[in-house]
């Protein structure tokens, strides 16, 4: 069926009116412990009067906070008065995801950031995703999506956008990734990039950002920071705000030019890290070991960066299986 | 049943011959999916001559890294002539918990820190628990067990002791912490002790080191570090390796002299750290705060430290329940 | 693929023959426990000569149990000599969901009742929607859908229909509504009908109706007596048993025009009804609260009519969940 | 272990000065998703200068909702000027069991009314009866606990005390029942009372009033009224309240004398009852049905009244197991 | 407690009649999804005036298939004319692990062969083994108990008993072993007899005979004949049934001497048998391979008998785990 | 989508060049418990220059041994110097599947044998199997897919082929079955061979060869030696090994012209079979029982060969559900 087909999901707040509403967006889901029950995911606006919009997303991923935290605290101390333009708060998009604390949906196993643009008659994370992309995006003029590492990565703290083919668009999503001021900014090559928020965004000629801002499914005083700082920065960026981006210091922009920029694990065992995230690595230096759970009379696995550069992610749960990645390394651009 | 009953455990190693050998605690388990199977813990024995004994703990908790990395180096690494007496090294002691990576035994739920002395006909994890209490413990002089904060605590790396009533064991065990070389050093007042590896090895009159490393349930380069240095250190301190404890600085000794040290949450939502690890904190000054996840327009919880002194452990976690611990502060001794 | 493609699934026993023949709809399931297995769904079919047929279901949903109960008795009791034309009974349609006394298909978490018309090459669920629509409902007059609310809702015992483009069938529809003389009958304008079996069914122009006859997951005697009635009501309306309908008082006929008949919660916590199912209710009354069931001191949240009518559905649990369906409130036609 | 060593739950609100407190019974619970984690259940004290103190129990069960209801009502609205004693409130006893709706506790299994008087080293659920036996009920003068049928069953809502060795201490529990003012008072014989909070408090010469007030794990507004209006009923009857209590009509007092009250299903299928609560019935009448769910062709079981009288209970779920409990009957005392 | 004290346990027959009455053991068990509940124990008992009496078992694990088969068909086909003295048969001891097919227990997990004499008040397992044990086995002179290797084990079919204290009890044991007629007969030395039903028998001074019949969790034409007829053999040689044992041919009976008898495997993998059930094999004589899952170029390791021999039993799954039982040889008496 | 869009899945080794290498087919699996993660399905290439290439596959079912067992061994000791051609070995296909031990996916629940040809943007199995029908299967000449009987299937070892419409092609497909030389060879008419590996092979015109060689979820020396010795003569029979196959006797082959050939369970219980792999059965002649576990008074069902002929497979487990397969009859071609 058509993507073009209504969406069964109801706001119950008006999205286009002046003055600031929180809400639901509501998704029907007859299910065994509620036949006629629904899904309430929290919305935000804040607007005033004509200007640009900003959709600012959190929990694409569940176990993902720094984002989460961040909205949830830019839409309940923003006054409309400070606005120029309308500001759209999802800050726990995949909601059922966020109530487990997992990466995907329990519901339908669904990895929202692989469902857009969705199917208004598909799952519910396939639902969820169709509503945005057919319902919010059109009226957003940037999207900024809040990523982090999650319970199985851990990243430097970057803000990031893509190599893409209308270079006027590149070059303005690198300035709003520089506007973002977090220590790192990637310009990110995506292997896979179908069904992500990013493609679906791109494709049609907006402005697209998005970060990694630590892991482990924790966050930290200074990843909460560098995420309150920056949603705050890309609004002022956008003119939504008044004044200028708070920058500390200018991000460190980086590239992730192939396939060589990965580390990957071969064997299961015991995670050990070998080298820490912003550390400076040269291509053949050990940057993680595997230890064998069962026998430990076993030499340890090495695995070795394939690339120099810096070391802008890792693992993070302390077991590993085979195929799990295991760090990942950029290159100054 | 009596805890002298005979342990049902077999080792398949000669737990007092000279040299080192890498074997199994072979523990009967009956089950829908091994009619007649087991389950094989593994350990280690390096001996050189008579000396003291040194038994070496990891795993105690299956969701803690630094130790199980530490203690498998050590004993792959170790060679017996650089050993005078004895150590035994159990790199994964709940090792069904360290398979799950989870804290307790995914077969009986036990905790196998509360489950000491054990019983030769309990569960699994008391079975296990009365092995070591029985046949391993008393071989030893010293039993140094190595935890961190698993997968829903942080610490600031420590070694740790305890108030004893035996004052001049509890002096020997301050010194064997201070040998250890972390960062700090804990001498704590156990409100709930019974159960514990700890308080079986010191009701004995035996020098008993502990440790929180780190948490989340990973590791990194330096937790892993004051891990391999410290075992080293203590090995050294009981003069079963040569040389003396290699101790770039002192380790601050702190104490967490009663249950104002420690802040626990009230509600649920998603938690946001306002402190971290090693931050000193003043009375009354927030440490944390818990924000809806439903209501983003409700006003977080703050919680505030409730003595000055310095964060050494704090939820990780970035969901948060009713119950839960959120921060714990040490004062200076 | 096409619905044209034929299904998979046998019936042990001829559909068309006279006389009176149990037996089952085999469908294959290959699965981990039963590699080359099947499903057994189970059918009667009585018959006496040519003459309307009627297609009688239950346990279209798996946890409703009036219908269930009904038309095994009927199916039991009926001599084919009593008939002109032909009864068949579907008394399990989802048959898993049956068993397994849910709502939805515990295989493939299919709710049969928005699966219409199926697959041929789906689930089970689809699978099994497929061969109703392609193979028993063609040989259908009518078709009779008898539902309750199941574990989780609970309606005061009515029969029902729906606003038709198609008016002449719509008033024949009321008509064989008002002969199964439940003490409520319903004109419903469903808001969402795709996939229902009703859909499908008036769709072909076929005479449809449905019931809820009370819920909770139980059934009582009263809501058993009803379903028994009405089942041989409706054959007698349909000329296919002799006699006229035995109608103690004309139903109530009432319509739901808009979706202010519902009430919906916005808050987890224990639900307590404010009203009961048959009571007159106006609009602005309460009809339920919200107790939280963490903290006891706080109000509870009151829900209201949202229109004047009487109240023919409500939640049945003791807990309620933000989204779930709380009331709803039916107008005298 | 003697219940005699203190319990390690703490509450967070003095238990003895006057005035209305809400708080926690905080209950240590390591765990794998929280190693130093707690559990907390409300609980309020309304106190006003000396006087009867009255203990009032529900959530027992953790799906019986009449007296979780009532008893938080009672506590958000009671003031204690309206007291001359005390009053204890433990609106959700079993607490775990009351988050996840079930009877028994999802944490260790545990039937908490079997669990008396508990152990303070015993599973979460024995710990929690060892904290009431020995810190609360000594408190009590009268122990009022609130049961339901649960999701298993169903009840004539009905106030009860049991035989008792101490004929004086039946007499006043008798009273007691027939100031709640149930619409039925019964007497009861319990075949297995160990471990029951009733055979504790009754042992310790002290007040103990139960009820069965309704069932299927949902509530009626009759069924919350019978609660509401007993619990103060009860207060006015111990004096704690000032006035009479409310009573429309006298509680109709029935007796269970043998094990013939019961019925119990011996085959697995669907249930169909035949008689409904507060029916009478006479000997050898059919009380259920029980129909086969895969052979429609099978006669259905049919089960008889073993005694005549009025039927107070019954199976609630539309399926039924063999072993299940299907009707009882009481007599007229 | 005292496994004096009675059980809760009744049967619904008259155990000590004279005649065929088939029945239950009544096992009261209140749950989330029966409050009011039990579990219900096939038993029958064929009785014919005084006489020796025997109790039959199987079930005693639930995934042992061909005792269950022979002494139902025995129960079912046995007329009580044939019978002096009584039989009573307990097709499916641990009724709860039978209908789930597994060796232990749903409900609680227990392997009700090392739960006996069992408890009055101990879980579902205990209670069961308590009745057994306290009821039944003091009416009996001989207690035949029929295992097979269940899902996880396979077997040479063989009748077993075990070295005894008791000289006359250990030769006319064997004597009943030889009349069963099996293949092989074993005279085992057990390692760990504790909470064994055997033990329990033995230790009363009472005829005991055990069985392996085969495995894998299914059972064939041959398996089943041996039951049948070693069921009435048995039965015959006890003078419960009139004439002689059938024996084709004499059992070869064998010892199991020590636990070399044992090959366990020491790593996980995919499992491949080197010899068959009743093979001759030689000590160091290879008789399994462990091949690696992931890594197939890895060589497999490979297991060998530790004592010459024949190969009795073997680990019947195609994975196998360290710790798994490999293989098993006895040698010639 | 189309399945000519490229695949996600990369293969670490290089498929065509000379030599032999062991790799992984690498399938990009983001999950909650490992965000980037991946599927590593082990693959090994022995190639030595030009020549008839075959594709031997295992695993395409998990709990199927032989195969696996037989792969791993060639793949592990064939050198590329005997080899004319290319052999590419697939020992474990669906290998989420063969680390659990179940027939379908853990991932996805697919069955891999139902998936074919796949999707690049599919399910997990999905993905895998859309590799190996478009980058595998057009490198191969000769199709080798090695299944057993699983955990619920027995079989008499055979090689198999089908009724196809190229009869060129059958011819050579029936020659390549005599030259694998199992006991039996079997010409089967698939009744629904939609997403078969066997019906993509056979459509593009290639040689397709299967197997069921035992069954019950392990495997034995004999059934492991018709493996090994088949896989073998099969590449003798393309010309890849020197040599003629080694053939004992001449396979008996057989047809299974009709659905007749199999018996299917009609209710649940205790399985019985009564007669075996390889017997001769008439039509009418009783191949197994089923005894009710609930009720050892009723009569077991007979079930009977529904033609004479051979048993080649039967129902394993020792419970059977209706709807499950019990036996199948072949005749003589």
């Amino acid at each position: 069926m058509s993507i073009d087909r209504p969406s069964k999901i109801q706001a119950t707040i008006d999205l286009d009116a002046d003055g600031k509403r929180f809400g639901a967006l509501v998704v029907p889901h007859s299910r065994n412990d509620s036949a006629w029950g629904s899904i309430r995911i929290p919305i935000a606006v804040i607007r005033n009067g004509d200007g640009p919009c900003a959709l600012l997303v959190a929990g694409n991923h569940g176990d993902e906070y720094e984002g989460q935290i961040a909205l949830r605290d830019l839409a309940r101390t923003l006054d409309p008065v400070e606005v120029s333009g309308t500001v759209i708060v999802l800050p726990g998009l995949n909601y059922p995801a966020v109530r487990s604390a997992t990466r995907c949906s329990p519901i339908d196993g669904g990895n929202m950031n692989r469902s857009f643009p969705g199917r208004p008659d598909g799952t519910i994370t396939q639902m969820i995703a169709h509503y945005v992309a057919t319902v919010l995006v059109p009226r957003a003029d940037l999207v900024l999506d809040l990523h982090s590492g999650g319970k199985t990565l851990d990243f430097v703290p970057f803000a990031a956008t893509h190599r893409l083919p209308d270079k006027a668009l590149e070059a303005r999503a690198i300035a709003a990734v520089e506007a973002f001021g977090a220590p790192v900014g990637v310009v990110m090559l995506e292997l896979d990039a179908e069904g992500m928020l990013d493609t679906w965004v791109e494709g049609l000629g907006k402005l697209f950002v998005t970060t990694e801002l630590a892991g482990g499914g924790s966050s930290t005083v200074r990843s909460n920071r560098v995420a309150a700082t920056g949603v705050r920065n890309v609004l002022k960026h956008m003119g939504i705000l008044r004044g200028e981006p708070e920058i500390a210091e200018p991000s460190r922009m980086v590239d992730m030019p192939d396939e060589r920029c990965f580390v990957a694990a071969e064997r299961n065992g015991i995670h050990e890290p070998l080298a820490e995230l912003g550390d400076e690595v040269a291509e053949g230096q050990p940057v993680a070991r595997i230890h064998s759970m069962d026998e430990p009379s076993h030499e340890p696995a090495v695995y070795v960066a394939r690339r120099s550069g810096v070391l802008i992610g890792r693992h993070f749960p302390g077991l590993v299986q085979a195929g799990d990645f295991l760090a990942s390394v950029a290159v100054d651009l």
